[in-house]
């Protein structure tokens, strides 16, 4: 029963992980055999759709993206023999790029065995550190042994990855400078929609500039807020959910054995509330908040509040004094009045002096005093002393989960004034982020980015460019998924940026009328009365449970149950 | 792959944790197959070791343990035939005592399939709600139905738990009329050192007032502080350290990712650091202060500080400058000048005025204002403020790791100054603790706490009492582990409070001579500098590492690699 350890030697050693541990089941997972859709196993040839258009906007999109603009959607199907030339030797560059999601080591891995599979001969290039590694040409030439260590491992340390973008004039001169100098055929850029977007500029502009380079996105993001038809998920998202889940149920379990407290759980997800929601349904706490909702029905903080403080003394008569209380990270973003006031104080910090005596507080409007003297005193403190570096209020910095307990201790307080309450409330808070960012990729995570790069290979050995990889049919075994690339531009709307149309990808929020929240919606009454926690348990590699997809995609896909 | 559930009907309901429905991985655990010891599987008979004495001040013990004073280790040897009477009908009662950990319930379902299988007929009762349902006498009888959805799962919920004590000599009334009316043949009390001393305590009072009722005890904790040599390690541990490095190391390959965080992971465990020494040994963290080794060493906060600081200088000389930095609960606790400080601050508080213009910092040492004032303002704030009901400073609402982070900072930034560093440092604080307490327990502690659960209700069937059940050679294969019970009174030592002996039982602290610890010292130097980071990852039920033992438990056994 002793724990063994696995010393990937030299080619963890060629790889920077040199002399590097592995844990028992991170050297089980590096063998893993992956499966891949059929249509990747056989010869096949790539078929194009109909002309596409764009997420809105459609003429000023065009304008943006001349060449690219109204690129069909490119599908690979069996064929008797296989279209592409295998005697190209291809030159492909690939990127990750914004935070880390477990899965993109296997995009990686998933790109270079299609070119070892049918390109024989081709070399993979990994830009270190994100995007910035393209515009300085930092670069390694990934081969069988460097790669073999990261094979279904979590993290983005093969590469390593970065937040820069490629935006100014000199930075695409820059990349294309890059392009040029590795004869590059191919990019593939792992990233999210900003990511992608970018990406989407750098194919419009080589064609442009008349380089051969062809450039392909990746959806990458644990957010989950990266999709569309074609693409039904980006990847990360379905592990960082299940490690979520795993800590979810166990508080869960916790808090029934316990019987006192009130577990309050922040989650990733800043602009849309998807990990909140796919927790929801993977776990069935008391209480979800979603953002989304939240903006939707213009709540106020105070709403949010009494919501949750109604069902605290609801629980309270049926002799619960515990529960488990989801809320996404980016909750205050989605409600007006805190936008207001941040607004508000952002102007009054720029340009006046604060006094002791609260006298600044008359330049703030009604509405806004009303909410500033509701928040707790320590998030008001929060919000008037921790500034970005342009003096602005950093509503990312306060602890969404910790300010909803003090207000919620506050509201009971008076209920119990005024006897409609007589328990005694103790909430526990838990932030739960990084966590879930880096952990070993499911099967399904594993599965599905290793195709993404193996489509990817594909799509830019035959040239296109534009697209965002996209495997699709993923309710069905792995065989039956379908396979190719997604228009970029298809996915893009425009924003109005100080004065100038800029494209952008837009975020896929949680949609009220969708097939996720909808079950949520019939759910939740009974979750928050009665007690249906689940507890997922930690993530499975083998055995029962260990090929489930998300309830999310799921529910996407059609499913009612 | 769609996700299914299982719906427990019947038993579930009959249970409590009625219509609710389990993850697939929860339901694949409740049909799990144990193993068994070797020994409790054929004829035993039970012999007794050689008379024992305490942990410290016998005579003491003595007198408090008149009765139970002395008693031999009891072990279970195979024979050629059993030696219980299996038509014996017996009435035992289970309780939980204090805090939750993973295997509670599998000890319940090891002693009631030993009644079930060796003395037929027999009655198990659960009283509810810890040591106050013995006390009420608030119990439910538990039966096959009732025990089996929570085989294997995590959580104390069947019976749940409490942490109330039997100390007054009213309450010992309590206790003795409840096992009177239930007619108890037997007691088992599943609890950390304090639920042990009072196990033992209630066996020596059912033994004089003439009960028949006898009493045994079960280690349980995760935070592992209690051990001897008979009793290798307490149940939940295992499960705790494996969650707490699942996401230590998911943070690990985060910080290398991202190339710009020091992780600073608060653990569980206030007393001893036995949990952050496991973590450490499971994934080499670049720096892990363990309480012990600073209350021997006598470090003041300043010398911790700067021990982190130098560190962290050293990397970013070579180039790293993120990191993951573990710290027990319980570091404050291990510091002497923070006790004094707190003491005085008690002091002062409670008889004087705390004027605006500090005028009462003049009645602090000089020792305790130099580190009140090297204090960050929020921690200055947190010990003014925050009391318990005894008007006491709360020295465990401190969150260590933000407290560090901001002396961390402070310290950096003097640093630069000097030219001594000159990178940007940001602190990210984690809390692991309730995640831990009720995961789906590991192979080895669903067995371990079964072979428990089994092992005692053969004593108890014997007609032991006084006893620790202990099951031992841990190292080796389940079928050759040793069954048997020690005398509670051996782990014993007095503390005098208010004049007055009391009984306690030591609470087994990180021995600075011992296999873990030197294990740990002999590496520190290396991680801290190289980057050694191991991701255990998920717990995995079968393949791979699903049976490993802890690393604390094998180098305690011997190990050396």
């Amino acid at each position: 029963m002793a724990p063994a350890f696995v010393i990937h030697g030299d080619s963890a050693r060629a790889s920077g992980r040199f002399a590097s541990v592995y844990s028992e089941v991170q050297s089980s997972r590096i063998d893993h055999a992956l499966p891949l859709p059929s249509v990747l196993k056989n010869p096949f040839k790539i078929v194009d759709g109909t002309r596409s258009s764009a997420a809105g906007n459609p003429d000023e999109i065009a304008k943006l993206f001349p060449k690219l603009f109204g690129q069909p959607s490119a599908k690979l199907v069996p064929n008797d023999v296989d279209t592409l030339n295998s005697d190209q030797k291809l030159k492909i560059g690939v990127v990750l790029s914004g935070g880390q999601a477990p899965g993109g080591h296997n995009v990686i891995s998933g790109i270079f065995d299609y070119l070892q599979d049918r390109a024989k001969g081709s070399i993979l290039y990994g830009f270190k550190g994100g995007p910035a590694g393209i515009m300085k040409c930092k670069y390694v030439e990934l081969n069988a042994d460097y790669i073999y260590p990261y094979r279904n491992q979590g993290g983005f340390d093969m590469i390593c990855s970065g937040r820069d973008k490629i935006e100014t004039p000199e930075q695409f001169k820059q990349a294309e400078e890059t392009a040029k100098k590795l004869d590059l055929d191919g990019l593939l850029v792992i990233g999210g929609d900003d990511s992608n977007t970018n990406a989407c500029l750098l194919a419009e502009d080589f064609w442009v500039k008349g380089l051969k380079t062809r450039v392909m996105g990746c959806p990458k993001t644990i957010d989950g807020d990266l999709k569309s038809k074609e693409v039904p998920t980006s990847f990360g998202f379905d592990t960082a959910c299940k490690i979520y889940s795993e800590m979810i149920g166990n508080v869960m379990i916790d808090a029934r054995s316990t019987g006192k407290y009130y577990h309050f759980v922040r989650l990733m997800g800043r602009a849309a509330s998807h990990i909140t929601l796919e927790c929801a349904l993977q776990t069935h706490p008391n209480i979800t908040i979603i953002g989304e909702e939240v903006a939707a029905k213009q709540l106020t903080l105070k709403n949010v509040t009494d919501y949750i403080v109604d069902i605290i003394c609801k629980r309270s008569d049926l002799g619960y004094n515990y529960g488990v209380i989801l809320v996404p990270e980016g909750l205050i973003d989605f409600i007006p009045e805190v936008q207001y006031l941040i607004a508000e104080l952002n102007e009054i910090l720029a340009h006046d002096v604060v006094d002791e005596d609260g006298l600044w507080k008359k330049k703030l409007t009604n509405q806004s005093l009303q909410l500033f003297e509701f928040l707790p005193p320590a998030i008001q403190e929060q919000l008037m002393l921790e500034r970005d570096p342009h003096g602005n209020v950093q509503v990312a910095k306060i602890e969404t989960e910790k300010m909803l307990i003090q207000m919620v201790e506050t509201e009971l307080e008076k209920r119990k004034q005024i006897g409609q309450y007589n328990c005694i409330f103790k909430g526990q808070s838990h932030f739960f982020g990084y966590e879930g960012r880096c952990g070993l990729p499911t099967n399904f995570d594993a599965t599905y980015c290793y195709a993404l790069g193996y489509g990817a290979g594909a799509l830019l050995h035959s040239g296109k460019t534009g697209l965002i990889s996209s495997v699709g049919n993923l309710g069905a075994p792995v065989a039956e998924w379908t396979v190719g690339g997604t228009a970029l531009t298809s996915l893009m709307d425009v924003e109005r940026r100080h004065g100038k149309f800029k494209p952008v990808i837009k975020k896929a929020m949680v949609e009220l009328e969708g097939g996720p929240f909808k079950k949520f919606e019939s759910l939740k009454n009974e979750w928050a009365i009665n007690n249906r926690y689940i507890s997922p348990g930690p993530i499975q590699f083998t055995g029962p449970g260990s090929d489930a997809i998300s309830h999310t995609l799921r529910l996407e896909l059609g499913a009612h149950a």
